[in-house]
């Protein structure tokens, strides 16, 4: 059970565990991206119906496109009245819980049973480092993933063989990647980190104003987190929205532009459609060292590669 | 069907794919730790005898302990038989491919349908960095795991996007780790990386012969690889092999060496027991600025710490 808007690695998930995309029900999503909890009970009711056996719920908290952040409370309920595993995908907005000011948007995730985490996403540690955090105390992973290989994990060592962790986790030869986390902790602190996170958020209110004062430039929606999402609507199509062919050619602008971009060197955008929404920008304010004066430069290149568009 | 001397991520990749460790059957080996194509037929009959339907055989060259290579045109041909896929994992032996003089050892490889292959072990580059090679011309991989998630993949784009393959692969962000793999063969040359091989197996022969020599060493067997799997016999053990409490005892030297060398920050050495063998230690010769030196050191470092015991 899970958004339509949640992150593609689910359905990839379910495929590979064996489980099976037809095993994944989509849940709706309001017009912000955020899970629909009503839909949700509405959902493991008709699974039911049907004879299936629901288990498991993925919310979404800073969902990839909108930064959409799901209800998590009112979901935890629904997992709680169906005895449901209560899993949050925090990749992308889990950090947010470092901000005193902004972690409210994770309202409920105490009740997760479990979460992962993307320390390599907003939090900028060195690809890859990515925390699953359990509620469970039973040893969990190992009781799933271990084998007890023992040319590899000898229990007749001289000190406790549980801190041994290398028989829980899937794969066997792997980089320690939460020493980044640990390091960069370390040497930002908690209020480093902090500062960092409600840093990205007040870029992105600077942006999301300029982008409104700015002729041309279109917002798909007000942020809530540091995704922007918006239209650059170049000068021969401003005015026209009510042309038949209106959409079609706005579809074709964010690649135009992203294709002169890169040619020049100059920026690097992400752009994509998105259920209805014809091809839209999504600025992503993440990057520690950006300044106000780089979201100027990136208005002004997009007029710049756009006025003869 | 594999060999019990295979490594345990068969067992946990058929466990974590959905197929269940029952799906796993194993197939004997002899006395050097190579897979017997004779008992692979007989179990791949007795599967079918059971109504199983047997589809992939994965067969080592170089097995975790012994270093063994199992012999990979026998069990070619009753893949081709029994019309099975079959798999080398040849993660720690595969590189040995590069070498000349002993790339005999995998005689048989070109017939594989899949190859799993670690440039991070025997070749020393950073972990991680692992390939999976597939005689495959089919896109197989973007078969089974692609998405389309068109918010990642646009399709819209100025070049070839056959040439973005990120959705073929399981997980989403990650690194370029063969980037280190090109970069230490642009630096080393196909030359270098051969050296380095033929360097380990020569320097391999040298400690075998080394420890042929010193009273207290006994070799599992005569290594066909770069594990060295030997026993230290400490002095009050030596010539009693016929004691009821021999091995029992000698299976504590080991853990006991390992500790001191530990504590002492002089050496590392894995051991492990194998099948009914007690502890042995096994000593990988593969990290290329290892010297004779090295070699010497390593031998005498076992007999002073284990001097009194």
């Amino acid at each position: 059970m899970l958004s339509w808007q949640c992150h593609y690695s689910i359905n990839k998930g379910a495929a590979f565990l064996g489980l099976g995309t037809d095993s994944v029900r989509v849940v709706k999503a309001d017009e912000r991206g955020k899970m629909i909890p009503e839909d949700l009970e509405r959902q493991i009711s008709l699974a039911e119906a049907e004879g299936s056996v629901p288990f498991l719920v993925s919310a979404t908290s800073g969902t990839t496109v909108l930064g959409a952040f799901d209800p998590l409370d009112a979901i935890a309920d629904v997992c709680q009245r169906h005895g449901m595993w209560f899993h949050v995908d925090a990749a992308w907005g889990g950090s947010v819980l470092l901000s005193q000011t902004h972690k409210h948007l994770l309202d409920g995730i105490q009740r997760a049973d479990s979460v992962a985490w993307n320390p390599h996403k907003l939090l900028a540690a060195g690809l890859q480092c990515s925390a699953l955090l359990l509620r469970d105390t039973s040893n969990l992973l190992k009781r799933c993933h271990g084998f007890q290989a023992s040319y590899l994990f000898q229990q007749d060592k001289f000190y406790d063989v549980t801190l041994d962790t290398g028989d829980k986790v899937v794969q066997c030869g792997r980089r320690v990647d939460c020493l980044k986390l640990w390091l960069m902790w370390k040497a930002q602190g908690g209020q480093g980190l902090e500062r960092r996170i409600d840093q990205a958020f007040a870029l992105t209110r600077y942006l999301v104003e300029e982008i409104k004062t700015r002729e041309g430039f279109e917002l798909v929606m007000e942020p809530e987190f540091v995704n922007v999402c918006f239209w650059f609507v170049p000068p021969s199509l401003r005015g026209k929205q009510e042309r038949p062919d209106y959409k079609e050619r706005l579809s074709q602008v964010a690649p135009m532009l992203k294709e002169r971009m890169v040619k020049e060197g100059s920026m690097m955008i992400g752009y994509q459609p998105h259920g209805p929404r014809a091809n839209f920008f999504r600025v992503i304010v993440a990057n520690p060292t950006l300044t106000r004066a780089d979201m100027d430069f990136l208005l002004n290149e997009l007029e710049r590669l756009g006025q003869d568009l």
